[in-house]
């Protein structure tokens, strides 16, 4: 539905004694990724936290089919599949430089009135933002 | 099927600015909570990869309950719920000190010869370590 | 004038490409030796940022004789040598399981009230501890 | 002598319980910035590793002025201020979007000969590079 690309470069903080980026390290690949697609919709998600929503993680998945290594300039592929309601899903593919699909993951994320600690729908801006882009 | 239990202390450095543990932080927890298992059936994971054998993640899987908080001195239980072959899964469920179930997660490895970089099956000195334990 | 001990295995998380602890790593381990130290002089810091009173780094310094290796159960000596006023500072000196001493550090932290963001006195609770613990 | 800059975006995955970047974290800042720096001269640092050659850190020095805050660009200066022989040394200085200075820290590395795990010299196009880039 909606595509967005980011490009990271692995460093030595990201391997471990494998010379791999290590397995719980992709979390960080995922939020730079969602965070970017997120700012180039027009959605600052700082400007949510400021306003009282946060989105904490509900379920994460990763599947790895080969590894990330030092000094790989990565892309990372970026998707919203469907609509967002009171959660929304983004989804990963991962490639190297030889344009091997090396990772795939996704990502749910509530959004929550943070102060209330309540659930809440998506804020209509998001909806429009990813409207707007649809076409 | 097998069983085994490991404490850890939630420290500044697995917090975000939410005030609970990063999303990809629980990856360690998963890693410590699978060695330390291992280690209790005597076997060292150490040891395996100094003879060339190694455990590259092949999938995980993360659900978030509650968050854990900061200071939160966790309980992580870890299971081995099918007998390994080419691959071995740990599950992990996380208690709080109220014994709240405030995560689950579950990780699949692949046993490899490292060198040869070829798939190969579990160890038999794992088998037997597993099905020692059984009783 | 004041030294505690906690022992910290090293994981796969710690590690880099090199198989040593990643340099950065190492701040994690000093977090955890000197808020152990706290919590057995019977100071919290967890109840101390409760009552608003932070103690953001000043300053850090690392020395690194000899790496810190994969699986390697760690002893972190940590000390406070002198008095603390508006700041505190705490040693720290590692050894590997051949007690060689393979690591040193040194963090000042800063007593302050988090939400008037003003550098404050440490708390008399703490120099208590302190004086007490000191005979 | 010589100077570099990079600009980094600072992610929840950096972040604390205190909103801010974890004191541990500027490591990874200051890595990407030297690896970075190196690179636009000409060398790369996975090269050197792949010619046998590794530059463990032998000392690293932190002062936290003001913190790093989630979603700031962060501009990382990075400069050589002598040329090296056995060991290079690397100062930072960071500065926020109001370009306040906001950070300092130095890292000293050590060229070594990985397989024999001995100091060597500085390698000569390390400091040919350098030299080239001076006027």
């Amino acid at each position: 539905m909606l595509a967005f690309e980011i490009q990271y470069r692995v460093c030595y903080a990201d391997t471990d004694k494998m010379g791999f980026m290590y397995y719980g390290n992709y979390a960080r690949l995922y939020e730079i990724a969602r965070v970017e697609m997120l700012r180039s919709l027009g959605v600052s998600y700082k400007a949510l936290e400021d306003a009282g929503i946060g989105l904490p993680v509900y379920e994460n998945y990763s599947k790895y089919h080969q590894p990330a290594k030092y000094d790989d300039l990565l892309t990372i592929k970026c998707q919203i599949k469907q609509m967002p309601s009171v959660r929304i899903t983004f989804d990963y593919s991962i490639f190297n430089e030889s344009v091997d699909l090396i990772h795939e993951g996704k990502t749910t994320l509530v959004f929550m009135n943070m102060k209330l600690q309540k659930v809440i729908k998506v804020p209509s801006e998001i909806l429009k933002a990813i409207e707007n882009n649809l076409e």
